[in-house]
């Protein structure tokens, strides 16, 4: 799959080691980040390729989360999950290593947020269980792609998170309220993201929620909970897509006694190209 | 969710407890089989709805199962998994019981099938894990809405499945070859075809292959590993889904010492309707 996915002669940025200009295959992103001469978020890394963002959990704990990822499909939908031990994930990519190719690893322990680290191969656990999740990066490329003009791109910043009043589906011990990001849109472009986004199920899919804020908890948009926030226009209309950010506060609440989550915007920049966040 | 895919007033039928004529609501539907009121093949029941075929493996193997099926989404989608001990699956239906609502259980032991029941709740372990798959129920549902003349329904009978020599994504101790479902058609009607199954990622997607059997180890279409053949008539051509039956093999391959899987045909009838079987 892999093979199939990268374009020809796409990895010619291989060659080079220097971070500038960004490369643009994802095996020479991966390549840069594993020797850590890119820690930053990944945004701009390899255009038109899926980025996933990482949750890996103790097999104890693993049966649960998967779980909670298929009862919760907008905010997780679940590109790959690798078994107790296995670092590869070749279905995302043929060299890739999960405990070093994203650029910093969020550390979990005992329900606490402990640290962050560039490198996880020394903490990586033999009964890790990783799960690769779709992110939102898919969604704006396809945005982009169709010349929907994104607030947040022209702001230079990632879309605003907020945390909801809706709670997601339970599974085993874990459980949260539903995180979501918000783009402004006037009511045609609204329209045209809201069928453009329905077509992309493993990027979040269509939005959970238009319109009125306080109908998911919202009290204001001018305070978003992450990323600063988006300037929403006159006769324009919020629209908010589930985010995968909603796995962290459900790891942390889980109580377990170790687990690895990216940081937000710290992404797996993976083989799959954007057309495959449509699904399998 | 299931309340809001139930349509409006479908549940009259279940007044009434003759199975004849069948059941036209997917609540109706369970609760006949339920009490035991039919055992055959389900296809004719509560049309327009999802139906699922099930496998409920120990937890110990069920992580490894799970990453199977993701690795092979296009033969075992997965609409919904259970936790060890939960017989409900309200993803699927506020009062579905796995283990009593299916019309008949394969039993597999020590690797073999050891026979079938038609209720699983004096067998049903605390640890059974279960995954509910997709079927190619919605795509016959699909094409049959937008007009296209099903062979296999002409002959009565349901699509002809074969095991290619295509090998599945292994995850853990499951592995196996992949199974298809042949349907010909005119080229025309195949175009249209292969653009509709695109849309369903829960119900198999797009084909795996379309032309010459021999290239995915098949010698002849007459003489299909299940179920009657399908005459494909002079200027049409055989395209092959991947198929849920690959479960089966891969479950028996593995070696447990119990496991339980839905017999070809004889599935969960869901409360998502067909339409749904386009992903989340």
């Amino acid at each position: 799959m892999a093979a199939e996915d990268k374009a020809d002669g796409r990895d010619e940025e291989t060659q080079t080691a220097a971070p500038s200009p960004a490369p643009r295959s994802p095996t020479a992103a991966r390549r840069l980040i594993r020797e850590g001469l890119f820690d930053g978020p990944t945004g701009a890394l390899a255009p038109g390729q899926v980025q996933a963002a990482l949750a890996a959990v103790p097999a104890e704990a693993a049966l649960a989360f998967a779980a909670f990822c298929l009862r919760n499909p907008k905010a997780l939908p679940l590109l790959a999950m690798t078994l107790p031990g296995e670092r590869r994930c070749p279905a995302l990519g043929a060299d890739v290593d999960l405990a070093r190719d994203l650029p910093a690893y969020r550390v979990i322990e005992d329900g606490g947020v402990a640290g962050e680290v560039a490198d996880a191969a020394d903490l990586w656990r033999d009964d890790l269980t990783g799960f690769l999740i779709g992110t939102g990066h898919a969604l704006d490329a396809a945005f982009a792609e169709a010349g929907l003009a994104l607030r947040h791109r022209s702001e230079s910043h990632p879309p605003p998170l907020f945390e909801t009043n809706v709670p997601m589906e339970a599974a085993g011990r874990f459980s949260g309220r539903l995180w979501v990001g918000m783009r402004p849109f006037s009511p045609s472009d609204a329209v045209r993201a809201i069928e453009i986004s329905g077509r992309y199920p493993m990027a979040h899919g269509a939005p959970v929620h238009m319109g009125e804020p306080s109908a998911i908890g919202l009290d204001r948009l001018t305070t978003p909970d992450l990323n600063p926030p988006s300037r929403v226009a006159g006769g324009e209309t919020p629209l908010f897509w589930a985010s995968s950010r909603s796995a962290e506060p459900a790891l942390l609440a889980a109580g377990l006694d170790f687990a690895l989550v990216s940081p937000p915007g710290k992404l797996l920049v993976t083989d799959l190209q954007t057309e495959r966040a449509r699904g399998f």
